[in-house]
């Protein structure tokens, strides 16, 4: 099988961890202890989320002078080496002589997606009310509450093409274990002379997996969190995990913006539109998902 | 022919002049159109420096906080994203339909080369003698003088081996564009059991570049930054331009360490081991370099 793996910032961070080199990369390590045995049976493509690393460095590179800040497309690139770097060494130490890549990833995005009046993609830490309401002042953040607290926000517009789709297909044809589309990808859009230019925003991961899964015509595409399996009335005295849904019965519920949501529309995106299976689980289940005994399976 | 090209970081960022994000996308942009050309023609590798990057990302995140500061070896990383990516899209905007791939490229260093007790490899901005020597003190770094000021140097190993070379082989013979070893690769070490850990050092990238050429079978190895040519005597009244030379003509002659010198002795072993032919020059004059009308050849 063909399978797509998104590694959720959850998976990679745990929530209220620091982002210190040493955390990240023991986590990273996990991930891919968990995701080694899958390359050992299927065609592997990893994806990963990028929220605390690209709010980081947002902090650290305004921190220290807005003369050499850098925009969010490029901030996007740099968290796809940084984590792309580490997932790739860290499963060629797990699967040694197996051929891996990590790609830098452009996709394109509409400019007049509504996403850029309306930002909802929280990056970086958490603050408290008054921390944040100064930040969005001092900065020209948008800031929302996450949970009790609050985060930056910034526009996450839809994906709509992945540049570089011939050279991750041509490399997964090799057997290479590809990992790309970090982050949800570098945004870009197209300019009126057919070219492309940066643009500010994190494109929401899930989504991203969602296209490339359809494009490289996966059979299967897993989200990978720290929560065992999506929940009906999560957060109530009822709640109870879905083991198995259709795209239709899906759409019928609610989930929470920004964590589950995300994923229950992609895994319905790429159910629908291509007949393959989409799972939605722990990091550590990832074959127990893959094999129907874990998490939440997405399918028509 | 198959051509490695190497943008130095003076081709990137001109002496001086700020890293902000117009800045550098106005240099990248002035990289590709002299490089797209040598595109149409040849089969290109583009490879880059990382010092005013690497350095400026040490700076931001050591004067965030050292709790998420990351060592050398991931903000290598975090730079073949940031100039992968925008070397890429300037590329790709030059030559619509044309295949290219930016790779994230771990390169193997000895954890015995010498070169982690003797740093020499100058990263970040310059300064005067006072402040290079309180930094020093404050954060345990090494400077050295650079021209009539001061930087950072830190170790640079030996380039021994590319993980990705397969990777990076099968994408040139399919005619991809590959922007890769990046600021001389992400120097890594192996470890007793086998895997790899990354260590902190940067890999001059001329001499990421020489070997990446050879590993190739490039016919050709450009090495471009803001000087015309190599020159003797340089510095002084008889200076003069060097247009070409064998190997054994330039290892009679000295340069200037951390800038020339690393040049000529990449290109010295490219033409040594491989009987193709190294050029140093202008960005702007790629084309003519390999044409043998500007800048220095050196070949056996």
């Amino acid at each position: 099988m063909r399978v797509v793996v998104a590694l959720g910032g959850n998976a990679l961070l745990h929530r209220g961890e620091a982002l210190s080199a040493a955390n990240q990369q023991d986590n990273v390590k996990r991930a891919a202890a968990a995701l080694a045995p899958l390359a050992r049976d299927h065609e592997l493509i990893v994806t990963h989320g990028n929220g605390p690393q690209v709010g980081l460095l947002a902090l650290q590179g305004e921190s220290f002078g807005p003369d050499t800040a850098q925009p969010l497309d490029v901030l996007d690139a740099e968290t796809e080496g940084m984590i792309g770097y580490l997932i790739e060494r860290e499963l060629g130490n797990l699967l040694p002589g197996r051929k891996t890549a990590a790609l830098l990833t452009q996709i394109e995005v509409d400019p007049r997606d509504p996403a850029f009046a309306n930002p909802t993609k929280p990056i970086g830490p958490v603050y408290d009310q008054a921390q944040a309401e100064e930040l969005a002042r001092a900065r020209g953040w948008t800031v929302r509450p996450d949970g009790e607290r609050y985060r930056r926000v910034v526009p996450s517009p839809a994906p709509m093409a992945i540049l570089e789709i011939g050279v991750i297909r041509l490399l997964v044809d090799q057997a290479v274990i590809v990992v790309c589309a970090g982050g949800g990808g570098i945004p870009v859009v197209r300019r009126a002379d057919g070219g492309f230019a940066g643009v500010e925003a994190v494109i929401d991961k899930d989504a991203a997996s969602a296209l490339l899964a359809r494009d490289l015509d996966a059979d299967a595409l897993l989200m990978l969190t720290d929560v065992d399996a999506v929940y009906e009335d999560w957060g109530t005295p009822n709640a109870r995990p879905i083991r198995q849904a259709t795209p239709e019965q899906l759409a019928a519920k609610t989930f929470a913006p920004g964590s589950m949501a995300p994923k229950v529309q992609a895994a319905r995106d790429f159910a629908t539109a291509t007949g393959g299976v989409a799972g939605i689980g722990r990091l550590e289940d990832a074959g127990a998902i893959l094999d129907g005994t874990a998490g939440t399976l997405v399918a028509r």
